[in-house]
């Protein structure tokens, strides 16, 4: 699937919280202003209504009728086995037979992950695939051309010092062909910055990284250095990248909640919070991860992006991009590439 | 050791960014206030010279000469080993012996770490000992009578489901007698909180904690409970509460520096910063683990407890204020009673 200029993008149009209006927008804008396809899967007369009220260029959209929905609180194994006619469902298993070449959804994560885990193949000899959170950090300004990724965020629970550096070189080439970082840094998550800390598999970890020539590993990186934006990438198990990854989320809730609280307290606060807002939100941007349109689910041979569920048509539209940006960019085929030559050189 | 009621804690004068300076005086204001005694382990010349500049109460307070410190950026393993005439090594086999019944220090955590495993009882059927980091939250004002623990944070790396199920015990213990909740809630770290999520050590964590009929367990708890205070005390293995405490003072630094970046931009940040101070503090207190004297390390025959690094005179009186406090609470014994009691049931 090299060298594509056109990319054809599954987008499950009844997966998030403002679904189908939001994403049938996002795909409204797209169909206008690029030369994205965007596969519609979903109830075909909702997706229709949503499309009647908005213009859109017919050429660029195919509506794929799929009759169930697959709710945010559902058990995402029992609901992608049990729901085989939901858009989330048929969406993978488009992208799978190759009819599309990348998977968006904002729906449930814990669906997306299984649905794919089912339906899409995994890259030779990536045991694990990776969820990654995208984020802007502090020193940055955020766009799509620079951000920090952090993964495993909880796809699995538990790494050995292999998925630790596959994480490495899925996030190195994702980093690389989506930002314009050729060289993107790589830290390790651990206790302490020294090269000797951490348990076997972190000091296994931080060799193979070492010795991986093509990666540009930076070293150990602490838990202080993950607002600073020390790295590019940073590479960690799941357990601990979902648990951080949500005391962000918390984190730019309190910050949220005190701003709704100063303004209740006193005058002179409401006044300080009204001047400081630009202030504020570029804090706040650092620790709210929805800001980012998408989280790519990296090991596949197509490329799956995950939308907030919160997800607004702009956010959706981001996704998309980054979806057709990855597909036309090559970065399964990048992994599959350094994934291949790590096996070769250690056979 | 029960019903003590002039508890002798042992003082490492040496230890901190303040010493000795930041300790003795802590000791001298002590002594005339309280019925402590201190020992004050350190170059006695150098403490004997700073208790000349303040009152202090002479029948309150030891002297006990030490040549040796152990610095920072030491090894933790070398220097306990090597420097066995250090502040810090001395203090901690004066603990060992009974001639004091407390151990406070605001110097290298991991030498601390060291010297109490290497000097110091471990109480019977504790395998790991934990180090706890006590923090304020969002919702709570902040005072010694009422905070969160999460633990451990460092001491060790990875648990196994029973470590965790003795952390419990291990907090629940230093919250009830320190704070004023006499069943404070635990909660388990994991990735979500419904009761089957986790690996095989994190639910059987959740079934021996839900049996554990003496703990008010709350059940799962995720990333984003911790800055909302959720839970008196968080449980999870040392790898991803050292990245969480970490990552936490992370945030604060960001808060900080957003101040002083808001202070040079523009005018009108400047004066919001200025109006919402009260504000800001009250956030950051909830990331500042500094904020609070001090943090205990649990599952020893006697109390120990860590003082930040960048200790004033004040944190380290409340440091010693809190370690004579669960010297006369019976800290100690209240673990070993509900450890031996898991034993004897499981027997």
């Amino acid at each position: 699937m090299s060298q594509i200029d056109s990319p054809i993008v599954a987008l499950d149009a009844m997966g998030g919280d403002g679904a189908p209006r939001e994403p049938v927008r996002a795909a409204a804008t797209l169909s206008r202003g690029t030369n994205i396809h965007i596969q519609l899967f979903g109830r075909s007369d909702l997706i229709k209504a949503e499309l009647d009220r908005v213009e859109h260029n017919p050429a660029n959209l195919t509506v794929r009728e799929a009759s169930q929905v697959i709710a945010m609180g559902e058990s995402p194994r029992e609901a992608v086995a049990q729901k085989t006619d939901s858009s989330l469902v048929l969406a993978a298993k488009a992208v799978a037979v190759g009819e599309a070449h990348a998977l968006v959804s904002a729906g449930s994560t814990g669906a997306l992950v299984v649905s794919a885990a089912t339906h899409i193949p995994r890259i030779a000899g990536v045991k694990k695939a990776a969820l990654a959170a995208v984020h802007p950090t502090r020193e940055r300004s955020f766009s799509n051309d620079r951000f920090a990724l952090i993964l495993d965020v909880g796809a699995s629970l538990r790494s050995d010092a292999e998925d630790l550096l596959f994480y490495a070189m899925m996030g190195h080439a994702y980093a690389s062909r989506i930002s314009k970082v050729p060289q993107p840094s790589i830290g390790l998550l651990n206790v302490g910055s020294e090269e000797g800390k951490g348990d076997e598999i972190l000091t296994k970890a931080h060799r193979l990284l070492r010795e991986e020539s093509r990666l540009n590993f930076i070293g150990n990186v602490e838990g202080t250095d993950i607002p600073n934006g020390i790295a590019d990438v940073i590479v960690c198990e799941g357990f601990v990248g979902n648990v951080v990854l949500k005391m962000a989320e918390g984190m730019g809730e309190a910050l949220t909640n005190l701003g709704a609280w100063a303004f209740k307290q006193k005058f002179a606060w409401r006044v300080g919070m009204a001047l400081l807002s630009g202030g504020l939100t570029q804090l706040k941007s650092v620790t709210d991860y929805r800001e980012y349109g998408g989280a790519p689910f990296l090991g596949f041979k197509r490329l799956i992006i995950k939308a907030h569920g919160r997800s607004s048509e702009h956010a959706i539209t981001n996704a998309v991009k980054v979806a057709a940006k990855g597909v036309r960019g090559g970065v399964a085929e990048q992994i599959e590439e350094a994934v291949g030559g790590f096996e070769r050189r250690r056979a």
